[in-house]
């Protein structure tokens, strides 16, 4: 434990006008005394240029040893606080000013706009215990060189498991050498429109309802991202004619974020077709495609056309965002260009990468997404239930589907209304929050974006009270 | 589980040519028709324009309920697969041409520039039951809002921890607030580097020797990077000041990689001098600075300036790297650039983070750090003491510090004695690939560096005696 005492020095110190207190801490006499001495320079309490007392001297005084002492200053000598002198002895170093104390100051909790949730963010349903035991099948029969520095795209074992799953759930046509894993959606956009751009890329076409923060890593980045509006049938992807050829179109086919609807199959026709015709790219967000509760899920696009989709998937919806783990399925013509934009050095924990190797491998996935689905129905059903009953001027949008619904209001009661959930202590979004900034002149008028799916079993009856509440 | 039969359709196939092997799998009939129809189209089996059975006539083919076979085909229909016709019946859609069955191709495995290892790479160190223990603690711990999106600059807990351990161990002067997590060093440099060039910083001094993935992390984003020489008081500062103001310098001032030496007291204040009179930015690489064997270490630049130095620690080099886990203390002045760098989504497993809080806070890293150092001075001790004894021509350079040495060789002989090292199947990197390549006049001539951390306690004598073989 620390030696704590405290003493005062001798008559060298009192030369310079000093009376210090020398507070020694930390483990061991020399590392105590050492740290007690960057904190007089650095308090300001030791003034640059002040000569320390002799290590004889300061010895004495705190009854230590001499060879403590000396090696104390060589070590601050070093490191740069002290300067020895020849002749005259060992001196404060000239430093900058005296740095401010560090203020343990805790930082604000910073709200993520993902967080559409009523109430307080809530991921009680994160399978602690299945996930644990998971992590500890998958640590111990990991290989030694699994603790190493892992393939930049991701590790083998991941990339094979997520190549069974998404062909079985989804319909994704993939090859485990062309999946690439990142650490969220927001990690992989990026790297896209980093190797679209090394491909010549300067538009991909966004939906007209959106998150600015993924507009933001496109145009960040130089992009130019014209708005798709939005219908029933999802995104007009005619639009896309008007395109330089070798455009982009970033969509969310399945389930359009956050409005609901599916891309209908005409359209993904004209996509597709667009896509051929022009050399364009569609880079597939599938983001919730597990969560559907009417029927089978529509299959994945990418399907379709495995060389001009890139499929974009996310364990963030269905099991937890923090885990931080995404996967990008990338046509093989784009698969060099994305090795560049990723880089030589990989950025996923390698450690949790094998334990989601054992969680889909092992049926726990399933398993947890069914459950899942089972819940998310229910509440969904609920809420279009409640409102029916409390509040029949509020239309949800959309399909029966994902985690979050909007719910169409009377024309020009956002505001007043998201005031009055605010009062509620709920935190939802309006719909003109995701409106891309071009789309001003878009139909979809007043709404909330309600995330159904962000609190926890018991949280949900008061919180869809509230909501209800708030917009009857 | 699976339906597993195959038929052979009936006439309406037949008339098109096509004796058609349906092989039902997938979990469910209506999957597995679904299923083997895609495969069926991807393949080529079914080509565009091809007319479909009708449903009634597939049932019985197929011995199953025509509804299946209406609900399999509309979904098809839905995700473009088919296309129906109004009074003609159900199609093969146009598709591009088949795509190629996916190969499984197992990726070669990529060898990371990082393996600079005697011998396969060997993470047997990495303590699991530990880790496992400190991961049921915190995922039990964790409150349910920890499962959500973290704090893009990393989770309080563990950046107080790592305060803690910073200012104890190193001398770092460390305000929670200040410190960001990153997945790796390479992550923490690309988004300083960012943040420095959003602030007009053009220049970025680096090592004459050092890894090229991180000089390539500057360069590629338009850096000037030109190099300081090194010798045995470590980098040659007082080329800084030939740089325009506001320029900035990569260091590793307490142990330089990979030639081992520490920057002297004299030069730690010119760097320091030069920084604060011309607005420079040191940043410190402390990648190792854990790791010294023949006295406590010499402690962080940071400390003596903590607002002209960033300070850059990491857990690959003490725990491992497949945690993916680093960390950068920022200057106050620079934060915000930082932080508009890093974005607002969190890119490092929050999980991870929260375990390493635990792995910090339990005292488990002190001690793991501790017997990996007691075990690495040992074998630094030994291949020095066999080197004496076998090869007296060569020299290890640097201090007893950190996880690799320089062998310096006669002049000239790098290459033969690589491939020399290569016939006995030992990993080992020349010093010449570690030269930036305006260095090419540099004095530190021939040498390997070989990594003696990287193989197991069981694996190192036999690497030993292969290595010293080698340069003997």
């Amino acid at each position: 434990m620390a030696n704590k005492r405290t003493t005062s020095a001798d008559s060298a110190w009192a030369q310079a006008g000093i009376d210090l207190h020398l507070d020694l801490r930390g483990s061991g006499l020399r590392a105590g005394l050492g740290e007690a001495l960057r904190e007089a320079v650095r308090s300001g309490r030791l003034a640059p240029g002040t000569r320390l007392p002799s290590s004889r001297t300061l010895a004495e005084d705190l009854g230590i040893a001499r060879s403590t002492v000396t090696e104390c200053y060589s070590a601050l000598v070093e490191e740069g606080w002290l300067v020895a002198r020849h002749g005259s002895g060992t001196h404060v170093a000239h430093r900058a000013e005296a740095a401010r104390a560090p203020e343990r100051s805790a930082a604000p909790p910073r709200r993520s706009p993902h967080e559409l949730e009523p109430g307080a963010a809530d991921y009680a349903e994160f399978p602690r215990a299945v996930w644990l035991s998971a992590a500890r099948r998958a640590l111990t029969a990991a290989p030694h060189s699994a603790f190493g520095y892992g393939d930049p795209l991701g590790r083998m074992e991941l990339r094979t498991a997520l190549a069974d799953y998404l062909s079985r759930v989804r319909g994704v046509y993939a090859d485990p050498a062309r999946i690439v894993i990142t650490s969220g959606f927001h990690h992989g956009l990026g790297i896209l429109a980093r190797a679209l751009r090394g491909q010549g890329v300067g538009t991909i076409a966004v939906e007209a309802y959106g998150l600015d923060i993924y507009r933001d890593v496109l145009s960040d980045d130089g992009m130019s991202i014209p708005a798709l509006e939005i219908d029933e049938g999802g995104a007009q992807v005619d639009a896309l004619s008007a395109l330089e050829p070798g455009s982009a179109a970033l969509l969310t086919p399945a389930h359009q974020f956050p409005l609901g609807f599916a891309l209908s199959a005409e359209r993904r026709h004209a996509l597709l077709d667009w896509a051929r015709r022009t050399g364009g790219v569609v880079l597939e967000d599938d983001y919730d495609g597990e969560f559907r509760y009417d029927r089978r899920p529509v299959g994945a696009l990418q399907g379709l056309d495995p060389d001009h989709v890139v499929y974009f998937g996310t364990a963030s919806k269905s099991v937890a965002p923090a885990l931080r783990l995404a996967w990008v399925v990338v046509p093989e013509h784009l698969l060099p260009a994305v090795e560049r934009a990723k880089g030589r050095v990989d950025t996923v924990s390698v450690l949790d990468q094998l334990i989601f190797t054992d969680f889909v491998t092992s049926g726990a996935f399933d398993r947890h997404v069914r459950g899942r689905r089972h819940s998310y129905r229910a509440r969904r059903e609920q809420l279009v239930s409640a409102l029916d009953a409390q509040a029949p001027e509020v239309r949800v949008v959309g399909m029966p589907a994902g985690l979050q619904a909007v719910l169409q209001l009377p024309e020009g009661t956002e505001a007043s209304i998201l005031e009055a959930a605010a009062r509620r202590g709920l935190v939802v979004s309006g719909l003109s929050e995701f409106r891309h900034p071009d789309a001003a002149g878009s139909p979809w008028g007043s709404g909330l974006v309600a995330n159904f799916s962000s609190v926890s079993d018991s949280a949900w009856p008061a919180a869809l009270q509230s909501l209800v509440a708030a917009v009857s």
